[in-house]
């Protein structure tokens, strides 16, 4: 019942015209994806996304995915030939190390290709999506023998991994971590545990399962320091690489949840099973920590893709729907009633979601741009730009780009009016699919935590003080600039209300840090905010220098009409944050827990 | 494993001394609700509601309602039981007159007892509820025959009713329907046609199902001019009272949907069933109008209701919750971790919730009076003044309080963490059920239109601007009140941009209608917050007289402490409503249709 396009002239328009990708040519992989090749893949990616994906989305939330006795999970039916046609696709590896078997090109492009999945069915894309995030940990934590033995299996999409971190006492506060690993004489370890919410933990798609378990060495200190990372599969891996015996993890069971049923979110119980360590021990926190800021980026995109196949089906309904006139006059005279698309307030609601999206993935497209640089560059100094601008804005991403997506799903099935109450219908669907993006990889509230403790002090404020100073130098470039106006100028007047905020909590947080945890969730959507109208006033600029050299298209005019509203209507929200942050912390705090 | 604990000292402190119910003693009913009957009656719904209906809550959602091959539904288990409780305990009549077996008891009342329904089983209290809605439709429009046949039995609870508007072509645009009515010799109607989405259409509950039908009679003129309002029962009704031949209409198929599952939402067909004209011919609207504003009322109850609900429950987990510490420093220093209500992050998104509860439920009891009024009282003038502002604050209250309703829903669940998302849990059913109140009964933006366009103008916007003199009034009065200032200043301030907008719309809207449509959600919202600001600064200041007579307990410290927190971080809202309205139409309509 649903459909959806992938948006192919969006990202072109990112790639070559915004962020210009043909001028990292002399970062490894990117000479490899000029632009008839780019086009080639985001063309293949946008067709197996409409024509195998798509068709699956509904499926996979009607029928959900089984538990047998035996501990063995089924996926939908669908799923595991449409699995097989990524991994044969190469789709997994497309960012990968060449040494693997990976394609070894820019991470911007997978950014695009994950988008594509998870728009067409999310529920689906979480199991090659997790994989990817465990082969990067691997990649970045393991020994070479571990590398050799999992990562060309993982890369080919043979095998399918995990992360193993949540156990019902211990979500968030990881200190509270309880699974058990005892060393062995053969230097490996036997793990025993109880991890819950594990998601893609059992099923059907792959002949193994590489479970990345978060676990306290016998007699490592309490807390997060005496946590260690072990990769542990399913089945052992023979010394020549074929898959053995059964190892002692199984899924106990799954979740009945909100949404996201197509994919097997399990308990799984460790009760002695082999694994091996990755990296030191007691350091596993860095180890899950790559694999969670990875993560933490792919949720990000998956917030804008529920958010875009939302958008494209409320369209199409809005221009569909034939319900009253237009208020200046009927427009269909032909035709029993209007359709709802010509009143101001569903458009309203559309170019809300409209203008979320084009921004959300120009911040992802930017962002995955600084990943490949952080990660390819010769240049130290590149390299650290870009890894602050990483930082900074992983968390941004995730807490505003899924709190958006979900609000603009909530939105598109607003537009269906009763309608997309009804299950048959599928927009429901994507609301309760993008209602775990804000959960999941750490709750939204720790997003905004991990802005305003972590990356905004770290080096000195070095991170945001380079966000400033860009974003202040766009202003300055085009405020003189006529045309510009309407981007440029609201757009300096939010940088300000977030100049004032961080300024306000350099000044109040240190003292007292419950002003940082007060201010933390309207920090982040502040920085959001900001983030997203740097994104449009370039993004404008480049569509009026086009308009001037080509003339105007339709597309370059609704470009610069959705970025208007933008500022019209989205961006002066700064305000707002900014009055909420500096109320402080002393009204919060005042009251007993009792008297809530 | 959800929790409900009815909310009646808050209830009591709204009545008492809020808006001191006893003071309208000179109206019918009132008198007969002295205090210790009012605590009775509130007393005695709260535990019915906790101990008999919120238990059903989670089974009507996992069971739902079955259709059987012969057009039959069952409810879930225990419904039937509990219903019958409702019924026998006269709830259904409480403000129902006395000649038809009411209790005829003040509104007021009623509504309270809603909240309780609705938060404690929202599915099972639209049983009820419909069939208030539905016996107030014949109570004003019906005939006297009409009255003593049908409605008895509704106010017993013996029948229910029910409300069939939409059609598959039809929803909001009630010009469009289509099912047929065709006169007979002995002066009744022969209805032919199919409605959708009718809740609580069959069910396995009660006797007799009175449907009231909006249908053309043939030769009707076209559009919303010749729809015309019958009733016509499941069972034909034998001279006697007594239920006789089953009639022509049956439940052709229940929706599969996102929540409300415990309540059959139904196809029904319409196939020659006897009907009888309610009111005059082609004049229906007028009667669907009483049940759609009784209704609206009703849905507004339930995104409070569904708010209240839900965050309780978020309390609960916030307090039991241990995971990390403080960032002031370890509070539960005895066990792992601290609970974590003790994070800013999380009491914000409590308060939100409470600051919304506590000033919604004020806005419910306060209309509720004025609707007795309106109803009751014997002077003319009053009573039009009563009108006035249930015409006005009925799209606001729908709009507002389900648009919060439903995002509260969602705040609480995201306080659970990882476990919100889990069905065992029960607060995501809150989320899915509190979803479908922001759609039926008008959606939101319906309701934003009915603001702006029909009751802002009303009789020349006296509605409004005697909404504006009382609250103008209150902060010229308490505005040089020390104490009073953080709850009057801003409230003056958001009065200020209530005001302005008005004369935006004055001034922009005549001219280009689309600047009404363009403004409306926002305008809708910027009076909500307004009215809760309103509401929030009378209690503040009851509290504080009550502090000044009595000296200061929990609860008037909690009032007041809730209070500030929706003077500081809620309230500002309106600044940025305002900006959005002043935006105007027209970036919204440049783009046609095919460009989105």
């Amino acid at each position: 019942m649903t459909i959806y396009k992938a948006p192919v002239e969006e990202v072109g328009f990112l790639l070559n015209d915004v962020f210009q990708f043909d001028r990292y040519n002399n970062l490894p992989g990117f000479a490899d994806a000029a632009a008839d090749v780019r086009d080639a893949i985001i063309n293949e990616a946008a067709r197996l996304s409409e024509e195998v994906l798509h068709p699956l989305n509904a499926v996979g939330d009607h029928e959900g995915c089984t538990r047998h006795d035996d501990g063995s999970v089924t996926t939908p039916a669908g799923f595991k030939e449409a699995y097989r046609q990524i991994a044969e696709g190469g789709w997994m590896g497309l960012s990968s190390p060449t040494e693997y078997g990976g394609q070894g090109l820019p991470i911007t492009l997978t950014q695009t290709v994950q988008e594509f999945l998870n728009s067409s069915n999310m529920a689906f894309a979480m199991y090659p999506g997790l994989t990817m995030g465990a082969a990067a940990a691997l990649t970045v934590h393991g020994s070479p023998e571990q590398k050799q033995t999992y990562l060309p299996k993982m890369v080919s999409g043979e095998w399918t991994g995990t992360m193993n971190l949540t156990e019902p006492q211990c979500g968030t506060d990881l200190g509270l971590l309880r699974t058990k690993a005892v060393k062995q004489a053969d230097g490996s370890y036997k793990i025993t545990g109880t991890k819950i919410f594990i998601s893609a933990g059992e099923h059907d798609m792959a002949d193994n399962i590489i479970h990345l378990v978060l676990a306290r060495i016998e007699g490592a200190p309490a807390g997060i320091k005496g946590i260690s990372l072990f990769v542990v599969p399913k089945f052992l891996v023979n010394p020549d690489g074929t898959v053995g015996a059964r190892n002692g993890v199984m899924c106990g069971s799954i979740e009945h949840k909100m949404g996201i049923h197509g994919n097997a979110t399990c308990t799984m119980n460790y009760d002695g099973a082999t694994g091996w360590l990755v990296g030191e021990e007691n350091k596993g926190m860095q180890g899950m920590f790559v694999m969670m800021n990875e993560a933490r980026l792919g949720v990000a995109v998956q917030g804008l893709a529920q958010s875009e196949v939302a958008y494209q089906n409320a369209v199409e309904y809005a221009r569909e729907r034939l319900q009253g006139r237009a208020l200046s006059g009927p427009k269909a005279t032909d035709k029993p009633a209007d359709p709802i698309i010509v009143h101001p307030d569903i458009r309203r609601a559309l170019l809300t979601m409209r203008a979320f999206n084009e921004a959300a993935r120009a911040l992802v497209l930017w962002t995955a741009l600084k990943s490949d640089v952080a990660h390819r560059s010769n240049d130290a100094k590149e390299r650290q730009a870009a890894d602050d601008h990483l930082g900074l804005m992983t968390p941004v991403l995730k807490g505003v780009l899924t709190d958006g997506g979900f609000a603009n799903a909530v939105a598109a099935q607003q537009v269906y009016g009763g309608h997309g109450y009804i299950a048959a219908n599928g927009v429901e669907q994507f609301v309760r699919d993008a209602r775990i993006a804000m959960i999941y990889e750490g709750a939204n509230g720790i997003q905004a935590l991990d802005l305003v403790g972590r990356k905004l002090p770290r080096d000195g404020g070095r991170a945001v003080m380079a966000f400033f100073a860009e974003v202040g130098a766009f202003a300055k470039e085009h405020g003189g600039d006529e045309a510009m106006k309407p981007f440029v100028a609201p757009l300096s007047t939010s940088l300000g209300h977030l100049q004032k905020a961080t300024t306000w909590l350099m000044m109040n947080a240190m003292a007292q840090p419950d002003n940082a945890g007060a201010a933390a969730t309207d920090y982040m959507h502040l920085f959001g905010l900001v983030a997203m109208g740097y994104m449009w006033a370039k993004m404008a600029k480049v569509a009026q220098d086009k308009i001037a050299a080509e003339g105007a298209t339709p597309y370059l005019t609704r470009k610069l009409v959705t970025g208007r509203f933008f500022a019209e209507r989205m961006l002066p929200e700064t305000a707002l944050r900014l009055t909420r942050i500096e109320a402080g912390c002393n009204t919060l705090m005042e009251l007993p827990a009792e008297a809530f």
